[in-house]
């Protein structure tokens, strides 16, 4: 059971590097030091920032420079039957992914894509449709699509919205994974706007008291800008944790904490290997007894914003992860809103309490933390590396898909 | 410490029935046999509603009609200073918390509210402003008006925009408690449309890995229609859990489990006392290994909508829990979304999700649950009942507040 989990905040280890054909290429844990914090203790109000002290990436780590990945990545979809335009905007995507540290959603994914397209599961050329439109409001057609171009289209027009209206929702059905759900939060971001998005994903989460999944890890994402590049990005599923963190345990021969998942038909189960195979997740929350039924509500509430307000698959109607015998069919929500139209000073207000929280007396040595704060320090590890820090298993992954589809190699930078 | 939490979901027991001034008055759990639930056999399909098999109060409850509460608290606030209209909007509000069984957001605050509007710390009259206005979002300023005239102004506006625009977004500042956060997002719901509220609160909550309350139990809502009747109502604190079931654990002297709540400075605890008397309460998936941290996220997210967009006072700059020492000035956010804008049959659509959900095999007895569904079975008990049950300590408590106001007593229709 392998599954599409967007736990972003405060997850420091790399995700597992999942390849689509289900087999475990590597794991690799990003080391503690490269994800230290620093304050600057010139820097004792407002405005203080966040950075990064130590940025190492993994020894034996292949680095790739951006461009490259994106050239290699836009290629390989060219090849499988995208067009230029949307294998590019597939690229940059996932190319994110990783640039965030989030490994599992970006090279990794990568076959997945082309094999929909290929098999002709997802369309590569068209656009999306608008079949439904007010002032605030639309209803798309995403016509089977890659998720990004559909997900591109609608933050577009949500935004276009938001700028004249005050807020853009608009929803989508017919669309398919979209990788990193904050790609599209922000960038309503990068228009000075607040930004949320949400998908449905294929049923893996138990909801409170059942014996069978029937909900996906349903991702949510909002963000917004603070001042001088800083930001608040949320993007988290609304299960406990990612499949990622309980195949680790796994690795390691460790029990995982109550509240992360379930054996078969639900029975509680502390077993990494009971819980990958044939169980599922449990809500965020977990157990009734800890409010697992609060994040099993999150997920419906995702649910609701996504296939029931889009019409698309919904719940356990969706088709399992990795399958590509229907289309997805996926429902998506992107909301975009004006600052503007509310209090003055939205953004410094928004940096007060980013720095607020940053500035809590934490319990031990580990800072409190920012919605975002990981994934800024994963990108500034990018920065300093000149590149994409990839486990060597990856790079033989991406190499085995470059003479599949007879496209140039990934060109390597470095090692670390 | 005691606080306002809106943890719905689920929640059979009835909340401790806290009196404004930190008194334990008394606890009462309605019995188990109130909330079952029973499926129709002939009704295996969609459309399958719930219906509550056996409802019966506790033994000695008194109750009391619901017209009467709501005349008992109308007079009261009058007489503290209110006009008719924001006294009967309130006592609507209160009148309904108690109704769905959330007893320590009704009659049990009433004292708060007469409080607040006789010390003036809130205003009894007046009409709430609207500061900006577009197609979609408005911004308002509550004039320090009570919660429920706020709330009822904001949710109005955002249901006009959404019938016009396809979505209202509605921030207020100036605001201050406002009852229970379902009565709003009900609200639109009564009009056909999907609505959304969120409140920011007093600070309790202690962000992930910090040593001090920062955010309060940020309380987010979700309604809508499903077919006959049925509803999705989401409303829940973004904390794990809460104060009042804690006070329950201390009662029965029980330990609470872990990612309830905290010692002071962030100690982790499971010890009630320690809990409730200088600690606080943990996000949503309480600890950091238990991905606490989305739980944080979304109390920020709520946070952003409400103190940050509005221009409201937020998180730590909150006033403390039951002081009147100055404004509340709350942050309040209220959404309505109109489904017509999105694809056909929302609302069958919705009810087929929900009974899908509530037809899950169960793992054991207990049913598989949506949102709302613990609010639906009391609601029909006082309908059974003819009357709101009411502990006889909260009748010694009105009685109390009677005399002092000279307001004629709550009659009592009969005894459980």
């Amino acid at each position: 059971m392998m599954i599409s989990s967007l736990c972003r905040f405060a997850n420091t280890s790399r995700a597992l590097v999942l390849q689509p054909n289900a087999v475990l290429l590597a794991v690799a844990e990003v080391s503690a030091t490269c994800v230290v914090q620093h304050r600057s203790p010139n820097c004792s109000q407002s405005r203080r920032h966040f950075h990064a002290l130590k940025t190492t990436a993994d020894h034996g780590d292949k680095i790739v420079e951006v461009q490259e990945v994106k050239r290699f990545m836009t290629d390989c979809m060219v090849k499988a039957g995208a067009t230029e335009s949307h294998a590019r905007q597939l690229a940059d995507v996932l190319a994110e992914g990783d640039i965030r540290g989030h490994y599992s959603h970006g090279l990794n994914r990568l076959d997945m894509y082309i094999r929909d397209v290929k098999e002709k599961v997802c369309k590569g050329e068209g656009e999306p449709t608008i079949l439904k439109e007010r002032a605030a409001s639309a209803w798309v057609d995403g016509n089977n699509l890659l998720g990004p171009v559909v997900g591109n289209f609608c933050m577009d027009l949500a935004v276009k919205k938001a700028k004249d209206a005050g807020v853009g929702w608009v929803v989508a059905k017919g669309s398919n994974h979209f990788g990193i759900a904050g790609w599209y939060s922000m960038r309503a971001m990068k228009q000075g706007l607040l930004g949320l998005a949400f998908t449905n994903t294929s049923p893996i989460m138990y909801p409170t008291r059942a014996s069978a999944p029937a909900i996906g890890t349903n991702p949510l994402t909002l963000a917004a800008n603070g001042v001088e590049g800083d930001s608040f990005v949320l993007d988290m599923a609304t299960t406990a944790v990612a499949v990622g963190k309980i195949e680790i345990a796994k690795r390691k021969d460790q029990k995982v904490p109550d509240s992360w998942g379930v054996a078969a038909g639900g029975r509680p189960s502390r077993e990494p290997a009971e819980i990958l195979e044939g169980g599922g997740l449990l809500p965020l929350g977990g157990y009734e007894v800890t409010a697992g039924y609060k994040g099993y509500g999150m997920g419906a509430l995702v649910e609701i914003f996504c296939g029931i307000l889009g019409g698309a698959h919904w719940g356990p109607h969706i088709r399992k992860w990795m399958s590509s015998t229907s289309d997805a069919d996926l429902g998506q929500c992107f909301i975009a809103i004006d600052p503007e139209g509310f209090a003055p000073n939205f953004h410094e207000r928004l940096q007060e309490f980013m720095d607020t929280m940053r500035n809590l007396k934490p319990i031990q040595h580990q800072p409190v933390l920012i919605a975002g704060d990981p994934e800024r320090n994963h990108t500034m590890l990018v920065d300093k590396c000149g590149g994409i820090p990839y486990h060597p298993n990856q790079i033989t992954f991406a190499d085995e898909i470059s003479e599949r589809l007879s496209v140039p190699r990934m060109k390597i930078k470095s090692s670390a």
